[in-house]
């Protein structure tokens, strides 16, 4: 079966974008912030094509986190192209530099090809929902991480209603003081949580959980 | 010079108590599923005079996080007695089964004799804000936290204007979903931060951090 994952970078006090976001700045004010830790490392750079690099336990875990991914579901804030009407002929945020390893399903039609696949494989992993790879599938973005949680996955490529089994939160030393919060409006539904690990380097911390059903 | 520091347990949703607190649950709606993993440890129980327990890295650290401890700070909402106006008898809410193994500082008249200390000790402290230890000053409950990152210490022993120095969090797999906040209304001022440790177990992740000036 299909393991339904998120992987997010978040503030100490809970922020995964910072006051303000907007085209320009889409991770709000000061978002950038969050996510020093990850530009310098190896493992990332490789992913965006870029050299050197450090290769430490960070990298590792950024490699980890992408290598079992068969398919992400990102949402609008990750995919971009602005909050007002869909611009038909946005081919995502990241043009030719694919932020993303594998193949991306989203509910829009102006998705792009899959970033890391050729446009086919993506159709179909977008229109017929029993494709997607059997091997992982990951949420990205804040929208759809929140989602995953509140088990509001209705128009993507896992069962509809299905809440993640597994999540990594990456805690940056960071205090943003506003934005917008990862787990916001959860409902009253208690969701239990198991840890299964947590890694610690000066940079930041990462957190892993399974959710028990 | 003292150093002034907080230790506290949050929700992985950055929560210090759930919805709701009151003065018969004083941590909330569910509040008291973030201290399940002290309950059962060994130096946590002889603090509060109880046999047994675990003696495990979690003891260890909590521990350490009152070894060093000269006078804490405690808000009312530690202190309890309620929130409406204050109840001059009002002693408060452990009684004879001291939560803090140190004396406590807070402004208001019934605090009560040292928790740890002699009565006249503690009023010393309270009263004359040159003689708190200077080994090291402790803000305690989800209030003076706050304040401490908020630069508000203004009616207790340390200077005013004062920031906590180093913090531990103690981050509980657990998502409450709504309540108190500990990193709540911190201000444009940017806070920079230095992770000085992570430690895991199974039941909490130890997050430990120095505020940069």
């Amino acid at each position: 079966m299909t393991k339904l994952t998120f992987d997010i970078t978040m503030s100490l006090d809970g922020f995964v974008a910072g006051p303000n976001p907007r085209d320009e700045q889409p991770l709000g004010d000061g978002g950038e912030r969050l996510h020093q830790w990850v530009y310098g490392l190896k493992t990332w750079r490789e992913q965006h094509g870029r050299p050197g690099g450090e290769a430490n336990r960070d990298a590792e875990i950024v490699e980890e986190s992408t290598a079992g991914v068969g398919a992400a579901i990102i949402g609008r804030g990750m995919f971009g192209g602005g909050y007002g009407p869909w611009d038909e002929s946005w081919q995502g945020r990241w043009g030719d530099d694919p932020a993303l390893q594998h193949a991306c399903v989203r509910p829009h039609p102006p998705c792009p090809r899959a970033v890391g696949y050729e446009g086919r494989d993506h159709l179909q992993l977008r229109h017929r929902r029993d494709r997607v790879s059997p091997r992982s599938g990951s949420v990205g973005g804040r929208r759809q991480g929140r989602r995953g949680l509140r088990r509001r996955e209705r128009r993507v490529a896992v069962p509809a209603g299905r809440s993640a089994d597994e999540f990594q939160v990456h805690v940056s030393p960071v205090l943003l003081g506003g934005g917008v919060r990862l787990f916001d409006q959860l409902g009253p539904e208690q969701i239990e949580l198991e840890t299964i690990r947590a890694v610690e380097s000066p940079a930041v911390t990462h957190l892993k959980y399974r959710v028990v059903r």
